[in-house]
């Protein structure tokens, strides 16, 4: 049988593959009986049986041979499996190639570890049925589909010397977030960036049903991988000993291949690279039972999940298991103590070669991030609210600095939908560029080879990249429109599960956060209209972990440069900051940002007219649409019903709402009183749904004197202002709740300033429908000095909370 | 000039897409002086200058060309615009045709009607930016991206008489659904569903970024579309006249394509047919300006949204402005009086035929569905708690009479990620198939050409079909996996803002309700792991206004035949309906089931013990799970502490928790009062995240005794009860809360009774990490008969939620 393969290397390696099988099965079935010393009795059997059969044996037999090219080619690789529902095959392979053992000492590689590790497998208190956080080598959870190979080029990227190994399911080709993720080949330097190796296994079947690709003619398929830009090699077949050589013949072109690629690149070639990927077809469940109760199992959907499945209760399906089990012939593959046969312990690569210990995946050689000094890039405020910056164009320039220390490095990339100019972030263009491979054209603005920034209209492949890219160490960015991160919500979900599952190993390293930037946000989608107004995104990630989510709605540009320079340094975190990119008034000078975002919370002195008594009410914003609005509802206030004693909040970190027991950002309830009082009115002006205030702070003592105000899903293209109008956020009917909570205390008084502020709306209303803007009064708005101390003092809060977590 | 078009058709049609193109010029900026007939000036231009222009007259150019072919083929046509920020263009062709005038009286096809639709546009009070339900003869909103060819084929199921052309940007074409959506070719039945020409339209770029597919080679371009199944026809260009004929011969000959694709389908060729499709390359922005302070606009990213932005303040931009629009010699186009010319009114379709008018589009032609009779297909409940059923399974007949009914209508569809087996909805394989226009082998299960069940691993394109599908009349379902729902949050978001929209349009009539079945659910996911284990997307619709979203937890299977009795009666609505795959007792025999749902939320009479007086404490339960649990914490209650007085409320429709202001099915405080009680503690059990629970009740009185237990994100491969238990939310912690808020009253008892709780659950987990299961005690628990009264007497609340909306 010709091939690459010498018929030594045949046999070892089919060797190898049949006892990742063999061990695949254990898991799947055996609770005793590891080695099939005994005959196979019921009592062996897990009384519940779950696992995925069907996708394992193609998965071991690629695991096989990428072990074949590592040793041969010293190759630095990671894989990334997209069909986790694999896990026997890949925690086997961890076994066989003794990084399991390591890492969990109970389960060593001799008979009482694989006897732990059958048992473990999707057992109580044992390791889950999908790859996970607990497999070695792995960046990617097995569950939901879609973004392997968005991890996998995340990976890649500024690592020009490994190699990522892409095995994406058929299934999961059907996605549409993998569908989108093949283009990432036009981004991807071949001088600078490492290689994905796409392997698409057509193992023909879903759940129950075929899949898309393995139906298509072959001139079809193939013509849809050539048109993603790739050069399909195609592996086909069932024999295994054909097979193997067909498959190291195909990884040898493509590592070929590959190569040259790279040394064209290195000599300077530019054109973008047609890279390799190969096709396996193989059949669903292959080597397992052809049939049981007269159905065809190998080769079918049958063999999705448990192909034989009660082996417990019926004799004949007990049979089937055995000799599916004795066919690998474990005898040959494993000694009397359970440890792999010694021809066949050679074979995988060793120490951090092993693709379940290669560094790059398990959270090693993460680098810090150098960040500037922040000082030289604050905006400057000399009094609050009266000069006006854009706060992402601030953080833009921050940005270029970033990318500026870490030039180097090249250990920071910014993500987004086409959106990094439109969201003001453009100072960073004077540093860098977009990533394009391919062809650029005069007029193009800033498009290169070497850009650091990644601009594609797919929320997923951007959301993809990065995890991909700070899941191997590397710290990153994702901006993008507030309405349609949602895209991403699902994504986002995984990621902040995998955080959960990794941050209880302590073999993997923390990572660095995800962050992303919420700008464009709802209150400045006037001019886009309904479908670009949505907050939603805050109140998904509240659902999740304390120890994952963070939420920051820093009110102006010094707080954002604050904020953002707290997240870049965190790890382990999904961190969200929203902010505004339009002009806007600024409040606090640096030294006042970074107290107030130090506490998450506090008191702005400056704009409050308690004195020394408790306010009448307390007038709390967070976001910087609702603390400009705040104010001015404040400053309104002040003037018409000048003896309300007022005392204005601001939420930078919105967790700090929450009770400290179901977050570690929570206030104290002492330290939450001393800024909300016991028993005062809050009038909250908040960013998003107003509910999530309530549900912050239900069991907060005040709670039940919280009137918040925000978005109730009133939207349309409109005025600025006129969307706080229509969410009843805006600063006269902020002003009309103040009032309302004390009536008996102003009296006619209370009554006078309610229609001066219903004349102030009617004249808002009037004037935007006849303009299309909104008033004078309401864009040239700014604090009035004269109510503006000389002095910047929010009153802090105990404790620190951004240094601490 | 070779082509289809003679000199005079020609003529006319560049003359009618230069009067599309002066419309949408006119809406970007004017707000006065419409026909030009004084000199520009800059009080008639918009102080605000809010549009997209750039891909606007690439679809003016198709609309005029979709117009000549629908009359002279009379064709039944509807056209989905991915590029739904062409609104200016679109609004203008509905104008044009006469449909904006009959919808909109004061928006008149006369001079002062043309002025209207200027200064609406994208102006307070006026209409948004991207196409929206304003606009007539649309189903698809033009804001979030992705979901244009989804809509497009759901559309064109069980429509065999229409076309469907379906616009895609090339924007657009790099996000994850469109790309996935392509593929929708291998669902399409040419004898019995309609067809969808797809017009992928290059401009080249996005808001600052060239386009992916703009970018490739031709033949790497076509590879793709090939690959995709399609046979492409390019039309590329920038001189009206060549392009004006290739763009009318590519038409005629994908609608010769696909009449002969038709009558060969008639005659009974069976292979999946290479379906054509248009790819039109355009300059961005074609017909504009070519340069604006120096810089090139036409054919450039610049000309994405308003190309000459400073006109109010710059002279020169002024006199851009004029000449671009005097060069459409809008004089020719229109009479004195702004109407159109007469030559080129005779150009569009007429009547119903009108993109703008067909009925497909705006909600005619709905017919409602035939269902069912219940009683035959309930399951039989003798008593609360004894028998089991899966709630699914019995659902599945419910859904195959659906289907037998409606088989003539064919207006009821299933879609659903390869889970409809899985999902134990398979009684619809006995009537049905799924739809598979690939190849079918021998061994598939239940394939067919006219298949009602669509399968696809895509919950994006599950969904755009369905939104699809129902946007133009239909019904359907589509059943998925709670924890991956995530995935279209956002595509839910955006047909739920549909909704809102289009509700408030008298011309537009209901739709039928977008129905979500999330089965295989965060309870009954212990074998998948925590991958698969989220009930985050109720929260999320919580969040969707009143008026649009209901959330429905059906307790077992009777319940849930008469939820999704009531769902599919629903118009304009998203309903979501949460139920187990599982075994599970049942409690409602279908007369009880059908009271209980109708009010909503009930008192369990049977299962409580309060007597006479209040309770010591109401155990309340909503979700399959929850109420075995908290019925099993009532009995093991009523055993141990028999003084101890328990009332049972179950709440099916979540909604009713709500306040009435918040929610039409919120309960009024009297009746929400007479369930809760006043002041007695509430151990309520619920599905998902428990913090919502907190949300929806903190305006009622008793809101602070609410004690609630859900899903707190601790979730592995377990046992099913060992996943309440991780979240206590079991029996065992249920009824340990439920001691705890009455400890004076119990004494000693109490701490007896807290003890053998303790020792049960230290029982329960000895026992699964041993055995890898649960106890027997818990796998064959049953309500005990001698709790349960004979009789089912769901003690009922006013009113009557479901039949009211």
């Amino acid at each position: 049988m010709p091939g690459p393969l010498g018929p030594q290397s045949l046999r070892e390696i089919d060797a190898y593959w049949r006892a990742a099988n063999y061990l695949s099965v254990g898991q799947i079935y055996l609770m005793d009986n590891p080695l099939l010393r005994q005959k196979l009795a019921p009592q062996h059997v897990k009384p519940r049986l779950l696992g995925h059969w069907g996708t394992t044996p193609g998965l071991n037999f690629i695991y096989a041979h990428l072990n074949r090219v590592i040793r041969q080619r010293d190759l630095d690789m990671i894989a990334v499996w997209g069909p986790g529902h694999g896990a026997p095959g890949l925690v086997a392979n961890a076994w066989l190639e003794g990084t399991y053992g390591e890492i969990y000492p109970d389960v060593s590689r001799d008979a009482d570890g694989m006897a732990r590790l059958f048992r473990q497998f999707s057992f109580p208190g044992g390791i889950p049925s999908h790859a996970s956080p607990d497999l070695p080598g792995s960046i990617h959870e097995g569950g939901e589909l879609g973004y392997a190979l968005a991890h996998a080029f995340g990976a890649a990227l500024d690592n020009p010397g490994l190699t990522v190994a892409c095995v994406v399911g058929d299934g999961e080709a059907e996605t549409g977030p993998l569908a989108a993720a093949w283009h990432s080949n036009k981004f991807l330097d071949p001088l600078r960036d490492g290689t994905v190796l796409p392997i698409l296994h057509l193992n023909g079947y879903k759940i129950a049903n075929p899949t898309l690709l393995a139906r298509l003619e072959r001139a079809e398929l193939e013509s849809l991988l050539v048109g993603y830009g790739y050069a399909p090699v195609f592996v086909e077949g069932h024999e295994p000993g054909p097979m193997h050589q067909a498959m190291a013949a195909a990884l040898d072109g493509a590592l070929d291949a590959i190569a040259a690629i790279r040394e064209r690149a290195r000599r300077g070639a530019t054109g973008r690279p047609r890279w390799p990927m190969i096709v396996l077809q193989s059949p669903k469940g292959w080597s397992g039972p052809r049939m049981v109760d007269g159905k065809p199992i190998e080769g079918t959907w049958r063999s999705h999940q448990v192909p034989v499945a009660s082996v417990r209760e019926n004799p004949e399906h007990l049979a089937i298991l055995e000799s599916w089990m004795r066919s690998y012939h474990p005898q040959e593959l494993f000694t009397a103590d359970g440890a792999l046969a010694s021809d066949l312990a050679a074979l995988p690569p060793t120490g951090p070669r092993r693709l379940s210990a290669n560094p790059h995946a398990n959270g090693h050689g993460s680098r810090p991030l150098r960040l500037p000094e922040l000082a030289p890039l604050a905006v400057e405020v000399l009094a609050p609210g009266r000069a006006t910056a854009e706060a992402t164009r601030a953080l833009g320039a921050y940005l270029r600095e970033i990318l500026v220390l870490n030039r180097e490095a090249r250990n920071f990339r910014i993500m987004g939908p086409d959106e990094t100019a439109s969201n003001r972030l453009d100072a960073v263009f004077s540093v860098t560029s977009r990533a394009w491979q391919a062809p650029i054209l005069p007029g193009d603005d800033h498009l290169s080879r070497d850009g650091r920034v990644m601009e594609v209209l797919s929320e997923h492949l951007c959301e993809g990249w990065l995890e991909g890219y700070v899941l191997t160490g590397r710290h990153g960015l994702f901006a993008t429109y507030e309405a349609f991160v949602h895209v991403v919500d699902s994504m986002v979900n995984q990621h902040a599960k995998w955080l959960k599952g990794s941050r209880a190993l302590p073999w993997r390293r923390p990572v660095p956060s995800l962050n992303i930037l919420l700008s464009s946000h709802v209150w400045r989608q006037d001019h886009n209209g309904f479908s670009h107004q949505d907050p939603g995104f805050i109140d998904f990630l509240a659902n999740k972990r304390g120890d994952t989510a963070r939420i920051y709605l820093p009110p102006d540009a010094n707080t954002l440069l604050c904020v953002m320079d707290h997240c870049l340094r965190t790890y382990d975190r999904i961190n969200v900051v929203m902010a505004g990119k339009q002009p806007a008034l600024q409040w606090l000078d640096l030294e006042a940002a970074a107290a107030h975002c130090a506490a998450g919370a506090g008191i702005w002195g400056w704009a409050s007219n308690e004195g020394d008594v408790e306010p009448d009410v307390v007038m709390a914003c967070a976001g910087d649409v609702p603390t400009q609005e705040t104010l001015a509802a404040v400053e309104w206030l002040r003037r018409h019903v000048p003896d309300l004693r007022l005392r204005v909040v601001n939420v930078v970190d919105l967790m700090t709402l929450a009770s400290p027991e179901l977050h570690p950002h929570g206030l104290d309830d002492a330290t939450f009183d001393s800024l909300f009082t016991r028993d005062r009115p809050v009038i909250f002006a908040y960013h998003g749904y107003p509910w999530l205030i309530h549900r912050l702070t239900y069991r907060r003592r005040n709670h039940d004197s919280f009137h918040v105000h925000g978005f109730v899903e009133e939207g349309t293209t409109t005025t600025p202002f006129d969307m706080c109008v229509l969410n009843r956020l805006d600063r006269y009917h902020l002003a009309q709740a103040a009032l309302r909570t004390v009536p008996r205390r102003l009296g006619t008084r209370g009554d006078h300033a309610e229609q001066a502020l219903r004349d102030a709306l009617a004249a808002h209303h009037a004037h935007v429908c006849r303009t299309g803007e909104d008033l004078p009064e309401i864009r040239n708005w700014a604090w009035a000095e004269r109510q503006a101390s000389t002095q910047l003092d929010p009153r802090r809060v105990e404790g620190d909370i951004m240094q601490g977590s």
